[in-house]
């Protein structure tokens, strides 16, 4: 019973019934390549909408800098439906004042009306370059041509998957099914990001005292949907939990954007009787949930900028839940830490360091440092109570060698833990966002 | 009268009457490239020495975890004099344990011996790296050879600067002549640092409620020494207000060490009257003293390690000082900003939303973001109350291609400034410290 049993399926955001997708290209940077075609380089503008109103929840950055999408959608949690979310890549529309206002409502609007449905149940998201209006002209001709590509074959949203990417080197897409109150259910999401990622969202993008600021922090875009039948409430209780565990748990470089944004969309067609919080349903929706988050958020982390290796830092028995997270941060966070990563240098020095450094409360002789494969039960220390090992440094370095590996910290003093999923820090991730000051199409968000 | 004359001086640590220094190579790495000789690659064990007992003030890591030589110089503030200090590069002995307390009490008792001194007229430093016992054949062999090169010439001083580097390129050394109530005075110093720089130091190590946690963070080491007669209490306040505005104020990469430390030694034999806190002397006392802390502390920014471009982030009109802190640290610590710094990118998109996900509290509608020269009067805008302006890409760029320039933020919602002299983040700086696993000489602390 504690286990949830699913499986994967194609089709990602499709996969669950009466969804459809598609994904065009219509030319948002206008660098002038085929605009309004979908045979262009790279589609830019997507469209997923369910057949029937659903329920929705939704989380958001809680950078006090926030684009005009976001604010466009928190007002519209409310109303709790929606039918359809239009989203470009391209332009953040950020730092745009009351023009990016007046054209993140428009898009929604814009798409209602191109669809049919009524006023207030589209929703919209952006990310790209902050700072730069949104080309209106281009937007519109974008979601006619989208309308009309609307399909619910796994090609559908391969496209849509496809248009939400920046500096993603490959679309992030995944689906499961599984049985609910005797109904079979499925779930589907797609996200983006690579850079810009430390993901710290809450309900309203105010910022709660229990969300660190050290944890503030990318754009990452995340759309889920799912054919079950769930109450707005308990779906923003099963969001808020899955993305705790997940998106707010991840790390590129520290830096969170204006545009973080997760959704979801409970059509109800696969006719499962509704649940409450405390019922065995709820707990089997959650595991299901938190299982889409987790993988779509690993596959941001993996697909980060320049990336090489993957690291797990689990931080256990700390004082509090609080230090737990402090602690894992600062070390997911050290650039010291992450080019060691990289280097493929057992140096605990720096973890140490970082751990000691962090708003966490810990006592150095108390600190166990080690290493496990992913998922794996048995650690490698390297330190134990402040002091090193009889491991050796060849021993080490072959435990931090693979492309993906745990880290364990142990802090001794209580019972509380946290985990990071952090990006190791490379060369490429610097030659990458240095860009190139003579040729602007290089210069990331 | 509030413009204070001095000149500036050769000798650095030994410009001030009766101060000696020396700097001998003794193998601290045990490379076997020479033991004991001090014609080898690089000194690596320093002497600093006044002939006469001097008064002494310190400021110390606030890292938790925190070295052996740092845990001895805060037990021995106390005593209010030393004459003596014994400092070793290649090795911080740090999370060394038992061991390493007792290696550092041995390290400044038996220099004490060596130059026949009181007991616990010694003072220690150390830096390196983490996690390795001391070399104590090594180190008492380097104080013998040490203490017999003591001379009072700027080629003493010189060595005593080399031997303290670690990844420097370059020894960091200033010293200043003025008149103090008449008298000729003088203040010179050392320092040393490069990576794992954003120190965060306090008189006893422990973490004030002011102290930002984000600025927690370097292995640098500064030694300053004076001729001035200044008593303990009074040189301890003006060496906490230098080094606020100076070594706690410097960020290479945001990792703060378990070793940093600046002490100052003040012998008196300028035989200046002392002063009190009031006074006008204490006023010129200050200048001086906070003009030798800059100085030092920018010298550490421009060689950090890979560095290309310094600059300088001044965020202005906060609500409150935590506010501008909080701020100007978010986007000196932004590996994001930094990179675009590298790539003399005018990106004010990751700068907005950097002030946003810190802790400061900002509103987007009243960000200026700004350009000048360093020093320079006119601030160029690329940003007003969070709107671009009409300065052109190419009018950005030419502002941030120089080596070194100042970035002006105001928040507009108080009175309150910060500044942070930061450092970009460059391949360079990956590429040292990722080291080379096969050659762990490469490898940094």
């Amino acid at each position: 019973m504690s286990k949830i049993t699913f499986k994967e399926i194609p089709g990602s955001i499709v996969a669950p019934k009466g969804f459809l997708a598609s994904g065009v290209f219509c030319d948002i940077k206008r660098l002038g390549t085929g605009k309004g075609s979908n045979k262009g380089p790279k589609r830019d503008l997507a469209l997923i909408v369910s057949e029937t109103p659903a329920t929705i929840a939704g989380l958001f950055t809680t950078n006090q800098v926030c684009a005009a999408p976001v604010k466009v959608c928190v007002e519209r949690m409310k109303n709790g439906v929606a039918q359809v979310v239009v989203v470009n890549s391209g332009n953040a529309n950020a730092c745009t004042g009351k023009q990016g206002m007046a054209d993140a409502r428009e898009m929604v609007s814009f798409t209602e009306r191109t669809l049919a449905l009524s006023a207030g149940r589209g929703l919209v998201g952006s990310t790209g370059r902050i700072g730069v209006t949104m080309p209106m002209d281009n937007i519109r001709a974008g979601i006619l041509e989208a309308a009309m590509e609307l399909g619910g074959t796994p090609a559908h949203a391969d496209q849509a998957a496809e248009a939400i990417m920046t500096s993603d080197s490959r679309s992030k897409q995944i689906a499961i099914e599984f049985l609910l109150g005797g109904k079979k259910v499925r779930i589907g999401g797609i996200c983006k990001g690579a850079g810009m990622i430390q993901p710290g969202m809450s309900a309203t993008g105010a910022r709660p005292a229990a969300l660190p600021h050290g944890g503030l922090h990318a754009t990452m875009l995340g759309y889920i949907t799912t054919d079950a039948a769930v109450d707005a409430k308990i779906l923003q209780a099963a969001l808020n939990e899955a993305v705790a565990n997940s998106f707010n748990r991840i790390t590129v470089d520290g830096d969170m954007s204006t545009n973080d944004t997760v959704l979801v969309l409970a059509n109800g067609l696969a006719e499962n009787k509704k649940f409450g919080a405390k019922s065995p349903e709820f707990k089997t929706f959650q595991g299901a949930l938190n299982h889409v988050s987790l993988e779509l958020a690993k596959k941001i982390v993996r697909d980060g900028e320049g990336v090489h290796r993957v690291v797990t830092v689990r931080v256990n028995d700390a004082k509090t839940i609080q230090d737990a997270d402090a602690a894992a941060r600062a070390v997911a966070n050290s650039a010291l830490v992450k080019t060691s990563w990289h280097g493929g240098d057992p140096n605990w020095g720096r973890i140490i360091d970082a751990i000691g450094y962090s708003a966490a409360k810990v006592v150095e002789e108390k600190i166990d440092i080690g290493y496990s494969a992913v998922g794996g039960k048995k650690i490698f220390w390297s330190l134990k109570h402040g002091q090193p090992t009889k491991a050796t440094f060849k021993q080490l370095c072959a435990a931090v060698a693979p492309k993906e590996f745990e880290l364990h910290i142990n802090l001794n003093l209580g019972k509380a833990n946290a985990v990071m999923y952090a990006a190791d820090l490379t060369e490429a991730y610097v030659d990458y966002n240095k860009g190139d000051v003579t040729d602007p199409t290089t210069l990331g968000g």
